[in-house]
């Protein structure tokens, strides 16, 4: 077990590495929130790359740092470039992220997030509904909003990890990260990130990209939440709403410092 | 027939609604705005879901507040879900909309554009070329530009509410909202908002979020019109181009308040 | 062979041309980008058509004023509707600029790419991986970043010039752009323009507007170039990060001037 002062030195450590080399990241996202996904890979320091057809997708997850499935809008051609992009990525040793988005109530992805689940993913990142969900537990929440408490999530968080012997991450106003046996909590963020569309796919997609640069992956995932939830604070106070907080989001990313982390992060 | 005072009213009331609930909008659009749209309903205050694919699109559509159908981008599985979510909102009561982009001489979504007429839109939204064409008349436009002047829709959107049952709203310089019965012009708006893609697209998910919060589709029609132009004034006031209006405008519509309405709203 | 003020000279009339006329301009392009594309078009003053469908896309290519194919995403109804598009542009005489993002390594894109030239685009654009892979030369990058100097292409951007007939735009911190008898260098622009994503994807489109206003496309090819680096330009001198940059980015597209260009531009 590492104390938060441990995890946060890794943090920026982890940082400087991701903005250093820079990860490759191949996104399956939705089609809502792609551009934003790509802008806050490349803000960071990371290199996006959404090659999401089936034919190409498998061919470059062996060759991608990271990769994130995200099952926002799974289209049917989409829904096989995933299949085919985590069997190449588990072939191949490339760290995956499973986002479940809406899993439980709707019956295309619900099935299709399960049979991904049995493929173990080297992280999931949901709110506390689509964890729950995920576990096997509970029905899912309507869509991106988590009708259920993050705390409420512990248990199904657990019991996940046990299921891919992965890092499950819930999203909330405290985010909860665990692997089964370290656990932590990160009290930053800001509301007005739940207010810009992607605020939380995008997260998936700096989790694959941190989980490139360490086989540390309870470590790399808190770092990723923790640049993720320290830039939007930093966005926050000079934000007048939704978009120009997501501009001052996309812009922090590239100019967080290791001070910025060490003066706000607060891991528990 | 209310009197512009009485519509200003309800205006500011079904916005009070809309953040306080908020409405649960399934979109149905195209690839272009998906994002605008979505990061429009948020700030806003409502929540958007784009569940788009056939398996899915019926199943929300049925516990979904409101949905929204535009046809910028008609692909194959989109189209099928359309008229999927389309039946089950019929069924289950849930207003939708109609917006067909581009209607009249592109051969694929013409035909689909008129079987969704024939589905009775609880509101229609075009601009002046594409309310003519769905109407039977004229040849539709070459885009989301309108070449026609609004008020040479008036018959058009007239003969459409008949058709339909329901609402037409004309986008322009000035909007023309009618259900066949009452009629008002808003005068409100600004330029630049036809220099943001999705400027007109995103109008037809508002519709959709405020048709949620009240039985009489006219006056929500005409609230979320005056909310959404209002909004746009507020904007240019700072905005140094296209980019920075649009970003000012997804502000504005977090901030907009019931005496920015009853200031601006210019209803006739 | 024109003198650099030459061609200074005629990218200020034909930004003119654009403004006022506007081109329509069709655009095939890929999912993540799709937005930014439609949004720097409109900003210019070009009128952008994403008819992206089989059955729609050849016959909206015989009206477009000028045609992008953007190979980034190519899902297999895009594909269709790309052969279509093209099809029917070279039928109808249409200008079209082809795009061949991440050629050369990728199974799926790569024979469509060497079919698409084959078929002789106008303009081709892209980084100098991407150029050594369609003159079939090289293996191509691994995405959109170019891992080959701009330089580096320069012999195979004459022997694709050579294979197509048209004009080849080579992006990098130096623009090189050929016919195979003229060649200029711009030395506009701005790193910032590579941690946007589409940054180089909607020059492709600008050069598809561009296109549409004059026969001599090497000349329109040129001033596209010059007019994108330069609103870069303009837009760092305001930008505190990726997402500001992109904002101003756009909004000088609307504002650059004649003077701003005549100042600025540096072609040899």
């Amino acid at each position: 077990m590492r104390t938060p002062e441990e995890l946060i030195s890794f943090t920026c450590s982890a940082l400087d590495e991701v903005r250093s080399r820079p990860p490759l990241v191949q996104c399956l996202t939705n089609s809502v929130v792609v551009n934003f996904t790509a802008n806050v890979l490349l803000s960071l320091g990371a290199a996006p790359a959404m090659v999401d057809i089936p034919g190409e997708a498998g061919a470059f997850a062996r060759i991608a740092s990271g990769l994130l499935v995200n099952l926002g809008t799974p289209a049917a051609e989409h829904r096989d470039a995933m299949v085919e992009a985590v069997t190449a990525a588990n072939d191949a040793g490339t760290p995956w992220v499973l986002d479940p988005v809406a899993v439980g109530f709707l019956p295309v992805r619900t099935p299709l997030a399960f049979a991904l689940r049995d493929l173990r993913p080297t992280v999931v990142r949901g709110n506390a509904s689509e964890i729950i969900a995920l576990a096997g537990a509970g029905s899912g929440g309507r869509g991106v909003d988590s009708s259920d408490e993050v705390d409420a999530a512990l248990a199904a968080a657990y019991a996940l990890a046990g299921m891919t012997g992965g890092v499950i991450a819930v999203s909330g106003p405290v985010d909860i990260i665990t692997d089964g046996r370290e656990l932590v909590r990160i009290d930053n963020g800001h509301p007005l990130l739940t207010r810009v569309t992607g605020g939380g796919c995008a997260l998936g997609a700096v989790m694959a990209a941190f989980a490139a640069v360490d086989d540390d992956r309870f470590a790399t995932t808190v770092a990723a939440a923790t640049v993720y939830t320290v830039a939007a604070e930093l966005a926050a106070e000079s934000a007048a709403g939704p978009s120009s907080f997501a501009v001052a989001f996309v812009d922090a990313l590239a100019t967080v410092t290791a001070q910025d982390i060490a003066r706000r992060a607060v891991l528990r």
